[in-house]
């Protein structure tokens, strides 16, 4: 698989930030909002990017690594909260109705197939495989999860969706993904491996003695974030990397939600060094696991709300910021335009 | 001045929180959105409670110490921003218009007096004196001030308003801001003051030494926060005052912008120490006393973006956060409407 990222594009950032710098502000007094109309700009190769289609993709996948006893919530649940996707009452419906995002949930392999209208089907297997006695699937459904992702960018591009917000669900993933963080970075499973939906410290410790099994089983290599994937990974996380990687070649901006959807970041920044340059980190997950993604991504969240829901809520407020960031730059008065006087001393 | 601050009603919190934990979602993992939600219910004393009018509440004056060359900016860019703001062509403007927010425009004391239609004339006089010199003003105006500040909210809330912002703007309102500070926290200039719209280092050591002179020569004493608003304050600051004072006795929530609006904030609970239980921090601004503000105020903020520019836009920004609350709460299906698993150990 060879994929090729173009570069930011340095001319049309610096047009957005001389833009900036003509409104009636003291320059660069917006902060991260000024960063983020610049940072657009770079990647989208337009100083004046609008983004009028712009969709979270909700993947959604079982975990076998559940029969470990690592969630607090049967995993019954994803198929019911997909179910819940499809009819609108999960909190990533919501808050995407309020950003005006549209919400494209995928079945990435789920276990009770919910065959919900509405829901993509791009299923690998009835979920992975417990990671801690083989690998969560093979190094065919890791390759095929990514190229489906892949393709589904391409698919929602060329349908005029040119911003992607992530986001997932399925119970045990907060697990895989500290597999995979452990293996990408090479940090202790103690350091990546937190509470998820709410274990107490028995089960955490029970959570962390998991990850560290799994991970002395496959010894997964960081420079092959496929086998990484295949050993330790998930069929969301495996699909969200395609996606993220799809949208990246293409110079389309993705707002990344928490721990998990950064894990699927780490992958495919794995595969493709240029693609952090595409991503916007939405928020900072109380999961200890998404600081280290953070950091590995060289990646500052824009928000720091405590949450750990998933599912893409993060992006969704976030999107608000990434909305805000380019009103300023298209609506405020410049100091020409105000009458408005500049700086006495510069 | 007698101020009554009602008490936050606890059982109109613990019905929301209750709410929220019939949701599809893992409890509490909606972080501080939840609170959010929570504490909007303690003030109103209204677990449903909604905010379809909301104002941001620009108040603005010129400050005597800009005689000091305190600022980057020169004096007249005060009015020449309040020009603006009545344009519709600030910062405030397109960040309230996003957040479905009316702006009020409020010369408190502006010294080239605009005249412009659609700005409130509430004025005490031409700017404020110049502290390092004498008295900002007089206490008969700081008192006319907060009065002014607290009539204003009970105007808006008449005419319907459920939720206030708090905006300022003021050239040379930093430093005003640093010296109420310094006497209402008793930390030390240099703790407290910044680089407001970009002051370079030399320019930041006279600044604090600015508001050491004027601290030195009027010792406010911290007990007396209307001596405070009078030694070194400035109108805006103390309308806000009363502002927030007027809103917090009529249970109305208020959020606030940045590090004036929170030295507004400081005096008002110095006057009322139930005050702070209205109050939402919006984001933590890049001027370094706006963290002794939040501090002594015993409030977190809900953004931290970078922002130095104030006039309300971090409120503004941070006013989507609480329609994001309300929303979560009022459309997310529960457990039971949505089919959905509950926790297999609670």
């Amino acid at each position: 698989m060879h994929i090729t990222i173009p570069d930011i594009d340095a001319a049309a950032a610096a047009a957005a930030a001389r833009r900036l710098d003509r409104l009636t502000k003291p320059q660069g007094s917006l902060g991260r909002l000024e960063e983020l109309a610049i940072r657009l700009a770079g990647m989208t190769g337009n100083p004046s990017c609008r983004f009028d289609q712009r969709a979270v993709v909700v993947m959604a996948a079982d975990h076998g690594v559940t029969e470990e006893a690592v969630s607090a919530y049967p995993s019954e649940v994803t198929a019911q909260m997909v179910a819940n996707f499809a009819a609108g009452g999960a909190g990533i419906n919501v808050l995407a109705r309020r950003a005006g995002a549209q919400v494209v949930v995928v079945d990435m392999g789920v276990r009770a197939a919910p065959g919900v209208p509405g829901v993509l089907d791009r299923r690998l297997g009835p979920g992975t495989r417990n990671m801690t006695r083989e690998p969560a699937m093979t190094l065919a459904q890791a390759e095929a999860a990514v190229a489906t992702g892949r393709e589904l960018a391409g698919q929602l591009a060329a349908a005029g969706v040119s911003l992607f917000l992530t986001g997932e669900m399925g119970i045990g993933n907060t697990t895989a993904a500290s597999a995979v963080t452990a293996a990408l970075t090479g940090r202790p499973a103690q350091e990546v491996t937190g509470r998820g939906t709410g274990l107490d410290d028995a089960a955490l410790a029970h959570k962390v003695g998991v990850v560290e099994r799994a991970l002395a089983l496959h010894r997964p290599d960081p420079a092959d974030p496929i086998g990484v994937l295949a050993s330790v990974g998930g069929f969301e996380i495996a699909g969200l990397a395609g996606l993220i990687l799809g949208a990246a070649e293409r110079r389309i901006p993705v707002i990344l939600d928490g721990f998990i959807t950064g894990a699927a970041a780490l992958a495919a920044c794995a595969m493709a060094p240029g693609a952090p340059g595409y991503l916007i980190a939405s928020h900072r997950s109380v999961e200890p696991g998404h600081t280290a993604v953070l950091e590995a991504l060289g990646l500052e969240p824009l928000l720091d709300l405590r949450l750990r829901l998933g599912e893409g809520t993060g992006a969704a407020l976030a999107l608000h910021l990434v909305d805000a960031a380019l009103a300023v730059r298209d609506e405020m008065a410049t100091f020409d335009e105000a009458g408005v006087s500049e700086r006495t001393d510069g």
